[in-house]
């Protein structure tokens, strides 16, 4: 048994024209009208695949095909938002192979003891509103419905006026949903898969990751009359603390990633000495220890860089994660999947947060990943060939027949 | 003869009022309501001293106060305009007493062989459209009207349709005008006549700068599953360049700065990698070999830190002034009047570009420095001592009317 190759290249190219940008890649935004017209045109599919689509408080879309038992479902999810200038692989691919799955069990008229649910999350990226993920921060109870709601993008729109200005502000509760497992297939946003020539990877776990930002007060001047010797220049701090966080990464090694994202000059023009720089630190490892090391090692980057210069400075490590284990039921299921689909596959650690995180503390959990090309993501150049996407679809399809349970 | 202080002081809390800041500082850009209302009101004063106000096709606006012979004016000139969250007496200043200037003719009921004209030149700071004196540029035939109507701000709004808005764009053609002497008082932003203790700077010139721009090309991707062996960072590699440009002043010395005013990440989000980075790079030096040896510096730097990376760059030295040294007539009326005012003064250069640079191109010009608190300028605690302004004032006064002679 196999899924339908051409039929889901089809939607994929279908889904990606919504927010193409003119390189190929994707901009859909989270909430914007484009996500509005996917999400729409994922709704009408799911609708003529005769699932019962739902909707949740923060947007979350939910379609289930029932099962011949009263049972709780097997999950397939992911999302449709990008990051600017970003690709269409990213989440898009997930929630197209869950549909496909959808479409293959009624093609090959496969009933299963559990339903099988579709689940489209919101605002996965962060790229609009912060943090990443929120819709399953309220979803687990680690993130209350009001303060999500009053999450602001860059512009001071509210998640929740945006919600209902595109018609995705549901009825139904935002809460801990009993599942049987939730699957979700991702691209690997890494090299690894693409270097040992494999077509599927099964996710043991995500690394731990943690947020950090970071405001330095310089003194702001004119940058002629200003001799050298009295400036306090804020972005010559921020560079400092730039190559410090990627020495870091250096210099404890192993699986460690470091990343300055953000970075934003105040007053940012050619003539005056930076007065105000504001920066994130992103770092992410697979081990608790590391990272806490790596913070460690940050907080003593930035007050060096800091001290040098003779600037004020705020550092906040807002948001952390831990290391996430995924259900060994589930990683097993998935790994007979993907030796009945014939895919070559290995064992592999995803360096991305996931919906599937959030999921695996509420109940079982795993995901399946394709390669990226080059390793690339978040990028217009983002790109899994589809032979790759056959082999990780038919494994996320039989999987999900596996842990549904035919009847 | 003295200026009335109380009067000037009037005139400059009035003034900085329009676009004043919670801080206590000024934000009014070119062509925004606010340097429309800046704008209304001097020319009010100037009809209420007496002066027949022209406005030139640039924005530019003059008001002459008649000789009792045919004679070029002693022209007399600033900018209203400042930098986002800058202080009330960047360019004000210099128009309130050249104001003043006139009211104190007036006052002592002097006539003058020259003409007199105070003079307020459009978009001198550059912040929000490029380049900085823009409208002197145009009158010294440097700068295409056409192009200069087309400069456009961060918003794509164009300079000739702002002008046009704020009732501004006036009739008569931006060319060289003749003047007897071109005067400019300013605030000194740097700590020379503060560490002094002196009230009043004679200004021999102006030094040479040259404006730069960077453009790094890294390779964006996904903050998390991209290992460290495989990226190409542009915020790092711009890290590097934002500290080989402050080596350089450390390396060749003197009276060289050098500064990194303005940077823009690209997509600028905390979970990507940076794949595009624009910087630019301001150096100044009263020596243009100086100048010429620190391009070469830079053009290492970025080289070098862009190699480290692996990222391409295009890197563009588009905007140079030569040293500018006041023509000797001037200086000397302009010392003669500080000695006669009582100021204790000594000579200086500026480290900043004026209008002055560019008037001296056309005819005869000096410039009067005031002291900057801790040299402070460009920002909010901008801040010149009444005591200094008097003398200021008062030396450009006397210098006005010995340059124009007494009929």
């Amino acid at each position: 048994m196999r899924i339908d190759r051409k039929r889901l290249e089809q939607s994929i190219d279908e889904l990606g024209r919504i927010g193409e940008t003119p390189r190929g890649g994707l901009t859909r935004l989270a909430l914007t009208d484009d996500d509005r017209r996917g999400r729409d045109l994922m709704v009408r599919w799911m609708r003529e695949a005769g699932l019962r689509v739902t909707v949740d408080q923060m947007g979350n879309i939910f379609g289930e095909r029932a099962g011949t038992e009263r049972l709780p479902p097997v999950m397939i999810g992911s999302h449709i938002d990008s990051v600017p200038t970003g690709g269409k692989y990213d989440g898009q691919l997930g929630v197209l192979c869950g549909l496909e799955t959808i479409r293959a069990l009624d093609q090959h008229r496969i009933r299963t003891r559990h339903p099988v649910t579709l689940a489209i999350f919101t605002n996965e990226e962060g790229a609009r509103f912060q943090p990443a993920m929120i819709a399953s921060g309220v979803m687990a109870g680690k993130i209350p419905l009001e303060d999500a709601y009053n999450a602001r993008d860059k512009d001071g729109l509210r998640l929740v006026d945006e919600l209902e200005r595109i018609g995705y502000l549901g009825a139904e509760p935002c809460v801990p949903r009993p599942f049987r497992a939730y699957l979700e297939l991702h691209i690997e946003q890494g090299p690894v898969l693409e270097e040992d020539g494999l077509a599927v990877g099964i996710v043991d776990g995500i690394v731990a990751i943690s947020w950090s930002r970071l405001t330095i007060h310089g003194v702001q001047d004119h940058a002629g009359p200003t001799p050298m010797r009295i400036r306090h220049d804020a972005l010559v701090a921020a560079g400092g603390v730039v190559a410090g966080v990627r020495g870091i990464a250096g210099e404890l090694g192993g699986d460690l990633v470091t990343t300055v994202g953000n970075l934003t000059v105040h007053p940012n023009i050619v003539n005056a000495i930076p007065g105000k720089v504001t920066l994130s630190i992103d770092m992410r490892d697979p081990r608790s220890e590391t990272l806490d090391r790596a913070l460690g090692r940050l907080d003593a980057v930035v007050k060096e860089a800091c001290a040098r210069e003779g600037v004020r400075y705020e550092l906040e490590h807002y948001w952390r994660v831990p290391y996430t284990p995924f259900a060994p039921a589930v990683v097993a299921a998935i790994e007979r999947a993907a030796t009945a689909s014939g895919a070559r596959h290995r064992h592999i650690l995803s360096g991305a947060g996931h919906y599937a995180q959030y999921m695996a503390a509420i109940g079982p959990a795993g995901m399946i990943f394709v390669p990226s090309r080059d390793g690339r993501s978040h990028c217009e150049e983002e790109f899994t060939p589809m032979d790759d996407i056959e082999h990780g679809a038919t494994t996320l399809f039989l999987a999900a027949v596996d842990l549904a349970g035919r009847a």
